[in-house]
């Protein structure tokens, strides 16, 4: 996915942005970047590839470099992040995140017009460079995001630096994504999750809404454009993406977790379907407190049958050797065969997308000797791929496991009642459950409701994005 | 701590030892080595730093280089290992883990005899290096281990590869520290933790015994010495060394931990002293399943009001500069305050050494509004300073909290009550835990029992090391 | 100043173009790149400072990646180089070497226009990605490259590589610069240094003349523009700049030295101005040949009475540590104190700029004792700072030292004689001469004359520049 | 071959020790090495392949952690060095230049007493620990270092720092290697080439006599062991190794090869064998002087038809890609074809060991054009190859050309006629001359005579090492 963090101040922030950046690590692997405005003038710009290294490890050693009042970093899944852009508008470095699905019309529109681009090795545009020529190709900074905001298809959330120690945060116009701002007695932040400026001393200031731009001094922040109505959070963020001591929109991703897990299992008590069991797991990590919450509710024990080993795996390491990558996707996940063996067992995972690397899991927990896996899905059946943020990076539907079964289950027609297969309280929900439960070797599966769902996360159905299950934009 | 893996077999065993020393990260984190004897002869050894870069991004690079059907490799949290030492009995690779606490009189006395060493920056001697200096003393190898384990005062786990491609593994004399080894199709394997080789293929195939030393090759094992009787094995694998899949001695550490709750809270329950609160937690990461033992025993909710920050904070990361360093301390462990703020809550914290850690938790759970903290230790008070493993490295008796308490209590005569003092049904014990409850600001403060954590490890008394606790040799 | 390499082939030409750039080293310091058009589409890109190591050693670990059948190269005194650029022109790769002294002007009439640049941490724009944005401002490359070469104030030479596996090679409006086309078995390559790829088995095919612009494929090249009747060559490739192997416009350089030596040398004969000398020398390293031409024509001994230390010292190492950085200057001229002590020397430079490492040299030989030193320079006084190519990079013409004296000499007016001070066979140009000598602490000194210089050259006076000497343009 | 440079002073010696070092390289290029006394106790040293990065480059990045008045540092072709030891006689660190011929014979002896070696990857000792094995035998230093001098074979030059900031130097027992000490108004230093120190700014103090022994400490140097009366010094230092500035017994290097160059053309002048050239030129490097000598005393026309390649190339890169290595080797030599083609060069090389890479460079100049190619060896057959430097590792005498074209010309009995082969005043001396001619494509050949190298030299004919000319050990 990614993200970025920035802060100005009315002393050096250097520090406050290493580690800002570093708090955003869980959202991607690729690469990180960090660049500040220098006290003499000019910047200071440090890209590197964090695929086997930490965040912290790699930019160590570039602090001493680093000075100034205004900072800012990046996580990127994608281009090489931050950029340093030159244009009517002045200098200024731009950090992006989001998908634009119609990212090559737009280069062939721009570079028609007579606009150059750096290419990638590949011949690509940089997503960066891109959105600085739609900014740029206005009269004004605002003038610019607003035409990027609307000219972008998919989500856009972004934070620009100037030359003159500002930073310019905007919010995807759907709101899609978090920005929030924090305050210290020196100055502000800019940050995805809320936990990592609090941890380095700032205090709530804002959250941006939907489309909200705000251009952030170290006095203060100013509100360049409203935030618009509509709002389409992603509710990937507390099932799946977010950070647990993270909140958006207000709502702390632990507690919801806990709280899903509790609307779960209470609904499974009312409806008389909670499968007698000797421990009740989450799967690592984001599994974890959902299964917690179901724990609570029925009382089960709860146990860890398996752990995550994170002293040196941190991160999706690719190792250079063939040999060993093959091996070190199945070394993560580590057996307690006393938690397993001769036990009857409830997973509760965040969400089943393909359904193969669980496939996985439940073969290696039979063959530990598991007499009974029973497994729950902490949101609805996944119907459509993300086309927002690419959670579910997918190149057809018929990659996710639900719309694969419906195909093998209702070939002509089927896909004219997926709502209906998403409800299990239909026969063709019912139906579903069954044929995905064989195909996995569960004893038994249930998935948690939309409403369900909603009700955990707490906000109005209208500002959450739901796309992934009911296919609504 | 430290720890080492070796394999040998009849195909290649590089990515073993690459991923069975890696999965011992958690034990060490200055230094790791590992070292392979070539199919044409010679070795192929490599020893990195670890402070800042996990042990697999560092090796990753040298992977290419190392080939061969035997290997071995190990974390160390003091000097350059494996070394290769060439004597009258052949070149081979050592590494040892332990405590020498007559190190600089021994030193003396091979040196006053003769003996050169390479000497360290320091000009101190690599331990390796001494305990290969007395291992070559004798006619041959296995006499010279024995004669290093007599000589050696504290505690000696070594690994010893032959140049014609064999392992010799020696536990300590007292079975401090856990040696196993595994089996697969091709060969074996001697870990430190029984998971690390589980997850690679093996099968438990021995527990080497307190001083026993076998000889391995790729076609079965030979025990040289048989183990002694007696043996004292370190409690504190389970209470805090441990990774949760580990199993020494038969006896789980997950398993164990969740029991060892469980007594602590059948305890109270008996003895009414349990506290009405709205969440108990465990103290990452040792404590949680400790804590979740005491949730799951008394029907309290459990929850995470705060959580470790992993993806890039695996390990003790040493920054090259010193403002980076005072704040990485407290950098870790990051707040979920909708689960503190207003609340009661019961801490489980796998041990209380010196306390100043402690004190900081509970201040800042304070500060972010904590309404009551009722605080729980997973082992008794801690009386006496490790001299075997140095888990509790410190200059004086007097950094324990326990002791500098009994000091204060009792300034003349105290020490002669130390079990007393350990003993909470006691009036010395009563008043103890009462001074450390209000130096501390818990709301009430308890500790396992010496009875309770045995019973939770469930080794008879005499096979492990109370030291810690009551003095005991 | 700068210099590229490039390859075109039926077989893969990576290593050409490594050994290619890197016979090039002497023309830069700063930075070098490396490009190649990958087999299955893309490119593969590599960007590294040379300050302080070696292109060999710095690119040696990145070769595996470069694969292709068209590659290039650069050496940077400059930005890094080469970019690749996408536009309606397609993806290209693109390195120019020159000096544009409408650079801001040119930057600000395009960003006025709705262009935007990358910016380097400076703020500054890539010299590469403004001469691709004149080029792409045209409807194709031919236009693009002519347009680029008009609007430039300066000099352009330029390398482009197109994704189709061609590259197109324009060399400088007014040829000041060389470009040369070598020639195989298997395809074809571009060079600025003959010698470069004659090592690498090319014959010569074509020398480019003056903004001649041509198109090279794997079975031949293709000219694109024919080149202009005005030619003016750098008369300092072959005074300084040019490797001792290298032949421009025909004229090998260490040839040429040897010749202007005895030109200068046989003047002296003719004027009876030669002084008395045990030995005559060259400063290292491009005055020695010129000093060798010298001894030859006189029949007095050649020694070398200070050697150039290179082992390790192979080119501008800045070393990190600024007491380190001042100590580097002056170590690497070692001195034969047996052939200074006590003795007459007669040193040839190749030319006097500022004078003060020649200073500095001279002290150094007055020290260790030599008796007498007559200095002679292989080029006429230089009078103005070099604009096209950067040679005397000057804040102000009175840096020079003869501007300087003249100024000295004749604060009024003194400016409307400059050639009658360049030429000392007037009364002016013998008291620049006294003048010079005096503060330099030279017992003689003489300058190769104009005609001198063209002579050993052997061009036409039309087609060399002169400027540094007569500032005709 | 290798070489060391220490310093001891009032002041920081890290920088004089870190050029000092680096003025060595020419003589290595393998490894170095640097180790200094920290003022607060303990060493701070570093080793680090050099065979692809320069020595500067390598450590430029440690300086700021080397600090101390006590340093010293290596060039090594051999094992890591230096070394830190510990013993009864205290901590010191010890670097050795030299062949010990009889090593595996000590190995064996030592490790039979009792000792142990730390072993390299291959298995064997590093000959510095070996070294001080032998030293540490004994009960003091001095002692030490004499027992070290007398049990080995071949050649041992040493240098000792120890802890308490005190240099001891050791010149070989026969000094074939030369051990200098300069000093300045601080302290004083220890080093192969004297140009390296003299460049320091320390003067001329002392050049140790064979087999001497000094401790130096900042404020002077004791002699510990007196020089003995025999002395062999290496003659190649002055034909082949040394850099031109360096001096050695007294004797220059540049202008031992002048001198050399024109004893052997003034016997081609009065033996009548001076061929009518157009071009007399030296091989690259320490040819060039022998050659100009040559034409200075002839009156011919000196010329560099080839020029060595040095900004990337300034010594033994090592690629890692094999193909690349195969091209490298012939990448350093680069004709000037004007120089050549058509030409008649007279060839003056520091000596014709196997003869193989002088084949190529002859076959290079005919195919280049020459008209004729002339060969002098500035130095007589090599008949013997070094057993006390390695200067012609061989396996066998055979490899000498001269040796093989013995057997050849006289399969049975010839090697009792060596020195006649070697005196080209005999028939068989001019029948080798003849049949090398022969089989190496020269239009004539001549060596250097003993007694005119000698004459060079200067020094008495039984302080200079021949054997390998005439097998005088």
């Amino acid at each position: 996915m990614g993200a970025f963090f920035g802060a100005v101040s009315r002393r050096d922030v250097v520090l406050d942005v290493f580690f800002g950046v570093d708090y955003h690590s869980h959202l991607g692997t690729r690469r990180a970047g960090m660049v500040s405005c220098l006290p003499e003038g000019g910047f200071k710009k440090e890209i590197h590839s964090i695929e086997n290294t930490p965040f912290r490890t790699r930019f160590d050693h570039d602090l001493p470099g680093f000075r100034g009042t205004c900072a800012m970093g990046c996580i990127s899944d994608m281009d090489p992040q931050p950029l340093l852009v030159r244009s009517h508008l002045g200098v200024y470095a731009i950090s992006v995140v989001g998908n634009i699905t119609n990212f090559d019309a737009l280069v062939d529109e721009l570079t028609s017009a007579g606009a150059q681009f750096m290419a990638l090795s590949s011949g690509n545009v940089n997503m960066c460079e891109l959105v600085a020529a739609l900014v740029n190709s206005q009269g004004n900074l605002l003038d610019g995001i607003r035409y990027a905001q609307e000219k972008i298809e998919g989500s856009l959330t972004l934070l620009i630096m100037c030359e003159d120690g500002h930073l310019v945060a905007a919010r995807d116009r759907m709101g899609r994504l978090p920005v929030l701002v924090g305050k210290d007695d020196d100055g502000y932040c800019v940050s995805f999750e809320s936990f990592a400026y609090g941890k380095l001393g700032y205090a709530d200031e804002h959250e941006l809404g939907p489309g909200e731009i705000v251009r952030i001094g170290p006095d203060g922040y100013e509100v360049l454009a409203k935030p618009c109505d509509r709002m389409r959070v992603c509710a990937f963020l507390w099932v799946y993406y977010g950070y647990p001591n993270s909140n958006y929109e207000g709502v702390n991703v632990e507690v919801m977790r806990y709280r899903n897990g509790r609307i779960m299992a209470r609904r499974e008590e009312v409806e008389g379907t909670l499968p007698e069991v000797d421990y009740v797991a989450g799967v690592p990590d984001s599994g974890l407190p959902h299964g917690l919450g179901f724990a609570m509710q029925t009382g089960q024990t709860f146990a860890r049958p398996f752990v995550k080993y994170t002293p040196t795996w941190p991160r999706s390491f690719m190792p250079t050797n063939q040999a060993i990558r093959n091996r070190v996707a199945k070394m993560k996940q580590i057996p307690v065969p006393e938690l397993i063996d001769g036990k009857r067992l409830l997973l509760v995972d965040d969400s089943i997308v393909r359904g193969t690397q669980l496939r996985e899991t439940v073969d290696f927990l039979y063959n530990t000797g598991a007499r009974e896996v029973h497994m729950r899905s902490a949101c609805p059946p996944i119907m459509y791929g993300c086309k927002y943020l690419s959670f579910s990076r997918s190149n057809s539907d018929y990659e996710l496991i639900a719309r694969r079964k419906i195909k093998e289950l209702e070939p002509d027609g089927g896909e004219d009642h997926i709502a209906e297969y998403a409800d299990d309280t239909t026969e063709r929900g019912r139906c579903l459950l069954r044929s995905i439960c064989e195909e996995m070797g569960f004893d038994s599966l249930r998935y948690q409701s939309l409403d369900g769902l909603l009700e955990a996360i707490g906000l109005d159905r209208d500002r959450v994005c739901t796309y992934c299950w009911d296919g609504r934009e």
